[in-house]
């Protein structure tokens, strides 16, 4: 058997998993079995508290929410604790929302683990640009009206000094979904407009996607921001513009035909 | 309460349900809960038999694999099923594989059961274009090489008529992923190197990711062909293109340090 540097043949062993969309229940059975036979557990601000319940009672739980101001030190300070941890002997679970290596840094995290010669595995979660979507009954790839989807980041890296993001190819895939755009919102849509999408193509905004209290707000590239005035909100905020948008309607309304949209919270395009 | 007109206030109800990628585990705790207390289960080929084995025993399991020659017969076949059964007031639960409105023709399944006043519960699951790569530690997308990453059918519906995927935008989105490609996986490099993609761009086919006997083949645009040319196989194939397929090789040679590359079923880019 061959003995790791890092962990001096302890059996310490890092697992980067994906917590899923939101809903704790969407967190895969895999992910949920390794987390409940964790020594040390690092997790961030997208993770629910009921995902943590699940940890065991002596395991040892570390917030490692990261803090725009100081990013990159804070991401160096992560990788050194799963480092030291693992170089213990202990079994390390990096806790993300989402699928582990969709946005969020994950690749980074990875590759600093496997320079340090630990052994990692990774378990993948439902990321929430198909997870929110899906539970709402929108079906981001549809036959005849949509056979691509594209994910992008509207937070691009600040260092990277220009924007990387090409938003003419992006305006030509059948389906555009939009992690941490909201900010960004009012540039994004020029972009798509100026790029040639009709200003009434669907768009639909969702916050806090598969939690309770979640907010959908829907309407058109040119009706939005008008929409979305009354939603002052701080839950992460997820971005999906394409025809396939209007299958919420009809969702809505069948809802609305079994007495299910009783939530309250949800706004829909008329 | 409202009694809906098909299953007239019996408590019927239809599950859309993910079973994910193929390893029975990345299936959620929310859709094996769900599929635990089903009557029915209608479940296609993508199906793992040990998701099945999670039915309750007295529920009835229809498989309803779709043959090619007699697609749209069969596709109104099963959706008069789920009607039907519901109507009877039973749980039916219709379990995909992947995610179930991502390809595979979910959205026109849930569109059926919604016009025919059926109370519909969607529950996504892992997509393997997302869970394969993830579970071998591609991040599909990853700061400084790739801000956004697309998702795209190689087997269009053969009653378009014409071509519909715009391979021009495809080649410009920083990685692409390929679903149902395999056959088409000549035309699809043609089109994506005439398109502008260098040559040299990394490529990764993966035959029954996820799974045991997973097995993975890289290289670049110009020669995987003749590298997939020893690799006759029937499992669904996945097609991911881009620079961050290069993570692939650094886990190879880390797997490779662990002694932990004896499955012997892959091989990969050098």
């Amino acid at each position: 058997m061959y003995h790791c540097a890092a962990c001096g043949g302890s059996g310490g062993k890092a697992f980067l998993i994906g917590a899923g969309p939101g809903d704790p229940e969407l967190m895969t059975v895999k992910g949920l079995k390794i987390l409940r036979s964790a020594d040390v557990v690092l997790y961030d601000a997208l993770v629910d508290i009921q995902v943590l319940s699940c940890v065991p009672e002596n395991a040892e739980k570390i917030f490692v929410g990261k803090r725009d101001h100081r990013r990159c030190t804070r991401q160096e300070e992560i990788n050194e604790l799963i480092v030291s941890k693992v170089s213990e002997g202990k079994r390390v679970v990096r806790l993300k929302g989402g699928d582990p290596l969709i946005f969020g840094r994950g690749g980074e995290e990875l590759d600093a683990l496997r320079k340090a010669g630990i052994d990692v595995e990774v378990v993948p979660g439902i990321t929430s640009g198909i997870g929110v979507p899906t539970s709402l009954g929108i079906p981001l790839t549809n036959r005849g009206t949509s056979s691509s989807v594209v994910f992008v980041t509207g937070h691009e890296d600040p260092g990277k000094g220009k924007e990387l993001v090409d938003w003419h190819s992006i305006a030509r895939i059948d389906t555009i979904v939009i992690y941490m755009g909201i900010k960004k919102l009012p540039f994004i849509i020029r972009q798509l407009i100026g790029h040639g999408l009709p200003p009434e193509k669907h768009i639909a905004v969702i916050f806090g996607g598969t939690m309770p209290g979640e907010v959908v707000i829907a309407g058109t590239l040119e009706d939005i921001e008008d929409r979305m005035i009354d939603h002052v909100n701080d839950a992460p905020g997820l971005i999906v513009i394409g025809d396939v948008v209007r299958y919420l309607y009809r969702s809505a309304m069948s809802d609305a035909g079994n007495d299910a949209a009783e939530s309250g919270s949800r706004e829909y395009l008329q």
